[in-house]
């Protein structure tokens, strides 16, 4: 798959993902609770044992109040003004398990739902909302040894600033000094930065949970921005996107950063990269432009690799690709079958009933971590 | 000061300390440029060299839009509504140096101003606003080397949760594995959480800048969120406040997990607290009911210590007390009097021109730090 083609997947996908809320018109559960996701004791958004979400928004003396939310395509959700100066709505169907960027609509401007935790995604800090998933177990915060997720500052020439990394160091860094970890670089989307995988991916709860269980030997995780060549990025600024200065940043000064203060195993075989949408187009041209560098590569609807693209190269240990069953999964299975046909070690995971969101790419990470550094 | 009397000046600082602008009517500089809080590629909100700060809202169906800023008590800054669908304003006069949160209200909403990052402060994630101060470089982002902050989980068993803390280790912790480090707990203010220092705060950026020009010996930092009791706190509730449920994490839980996994050193000589507002009183509390766990106290904008409170316990190394120049100094000055006639290491320090405010507390933290673990 060529870039110019996963830009329109990608566009495709951002604009129709927003929302896949079902057109059933079943009777609506009253048994709506507060949203996770929301601030220190607010009441709304709430969302229902269905997946239908209701929103509350205070505005005496506004007209209209539009929720981003519902039925993508058509709108999102109206909501409608009652005499106690409040605007409620419940979306027209259910929304998919998992979690949902939005905004609101006030008399024509854009705003965040006050109800809620704010989120970087879209390039601004939009309200969330989470739909309990069914196998939402994976991702919970539970009573188990804690990693550490610290923010990094880490001075880069190519761009003349300090630059922000997370690095999720897993349970028992601190404890034997003498043990040493593998990495995974791991990659936000379009819109998003250095804090969504701990925010929105729980990545953090992910690896604690799936290493109390034994089910992965621990590792590092370092999350940085991969929008280097400009912030203001927009519409028409995907397609033009350059991965190069991203590429500098992380292979010449992160990498090294990392290996520097963190107690990593700094060689090839234990270094893997991995992106979600954008950030996938990107571990496909870096890994592609530096093959000595990383063994394992992931795509998290972000695209696939071909043999001709792999051919001659330095061999992966692991290709893995996954996307959400209501994306395109016929082209992650086929390139998965392509690349084993090939010689490859590949990998498709499609996840079930979800889309271009989150909870697709917490359960590729929750699939992909116990594949890694096998070797 | 007792209790009582502190939440009443407490409350006082709240209401009145949102906007300490000048009523001054001099010429308005137009040499406006965003503020260093927009969110990436935002032009508004943008600040002037006087310290003006003027707002720029799309609303285009709205009949009012309000910003909580510009002279306090007199209802803020209403925009004027153009063509283009926007609502434009400056604020009356000039606004204090340093941090300042505020939110819009949107034809009687509360909403954020979608320009802007935002902070946890008044229990809810509100619009934050810079306006550069003329010491800004002490907590400036340099090229220097960098400490990182971390998030920790600590498991609770008194509240019985995973709690959150920040924990900065300073710049070299990952190199020498010998080195041990002391510790200072350092509190939030009432509405505000784990968060605050170091986003509104700026902590590991003056203790980076400190270090790197050799003021200070690195130490630690641990913040964790000190409302322990109901985050529903409300006006009524801080009266109420009850410290035992905090004290009991932060002495029985938190600090012995920071001594089991960071390498500190765990004596009380080098152990200090110190907090703003209610991270003082707290501050107040639990260093007066536990006088063998820390050594160093500190009170920022959070009231003070008389000798009698002192008295028959084991003697703090260092009693240290500020508050920004708009709140009521003179207490704080006296104190430091009182409790050096009494034979106490006290230090009383005011920011000039800041009210209940943040740069009153990165102020107060540049001029603690120094003083702190010097026995």
């Amino acid at each position: 798959m060529n870039l110019k083609c996963l830009v329109v997947v990608l566009a495709a996908t951002l604009v129709s993902g927003i929302s896949q809320a079902q057109t059933t018109q079943s009777a609506v559960l009253e048994d709506f609770k507060p949203s996770s996701l929301n601030q220190p004791g607010q009441e709304y958004p709430q969302v229902n044992s269905q997946g239908y979400a209701r929103f509350k928004i205070k505005a005496p003396k506004a007209d209209s109040v539009k929720v981003s939310l519902g039925l993508g395509g058509r709108g999102g959700t109206k909501l409608k003004k009652g005499d106690d100066g409040f605007f409620t709505g419940t979306t027209e169907g259910p929304m998919d398990e998992g979690f949902h960027y939005y905004h609101l609509t006030v008399d024509g401007g854009v705003f965040n739902d006050p109800g809620t935790l704010n989120f970087y995604g879209s390039t601004r800090w939009e309200s969330g909302i989470e739909i309990p998933a069914h196998d939402q177990d994976f991702y919970a915060l539970k009573d188990v040894p804690h990693g550490n997720v610290q923010q990094i500052l880490f001075q880069s020439a190519s761009t003349g600033i300090a630059r922000r990394a997370f690095v999720y160091t897993p349970p028992g860094y601190d404890k034997d000094k003498s043990k040493k970890y593998p990495v995974l670089y791991l990659q936000h989307g379009w819109g998003e930065d250095e804090t969504a995988w701990s925010n929105q991916g729980h990545a953090n709860l992910i690896m604690d949970n799936m290493i109390a269980e034994g089910k992965i030997k621990p590792f590092i995780i370092v999350m940085t921005y991969g929008m280097t060549n400009d912030v203001k990025i927009g519409a028409g600024g995907l397609r033009n996107f350059k991965v190069e200065g991203f590429q500098t940043v992380l292979t010449d000064e992160l990498v090294p950063y990392v290996d520097a203060h963190f107690r990593t195993i700094a060689d090839r075989s234990h270094r893997a990269m991995a992106g979600l949408s954008m950030g996938g187009m990107e571990t496909h041209a870096i890994t592609l432009a530096k093959p000595d560098e990383f063994a394992y590569y992931a795509l998290l609807s972000g695209g696939t690799y071909s043999p001709a693209e792999l051919q001659g190269k330095t061999k992966p240990d692991l290709v893995f690709m996954s996307c959400g069953s209501r994306e395109r999964p016929d082209g992650v299975k086929k390139a998965a079958v392509d690349l084993k046909a090939a010689g490859y070690n590949a990998v498709s995971f499609v996840s079930e009933n979800t889309a271009h969101e989150f909870l697709t790419w917490r359960r590729s990470l929750h699939e992909l971590a116990p594949m890694l550094f096998q070797k």
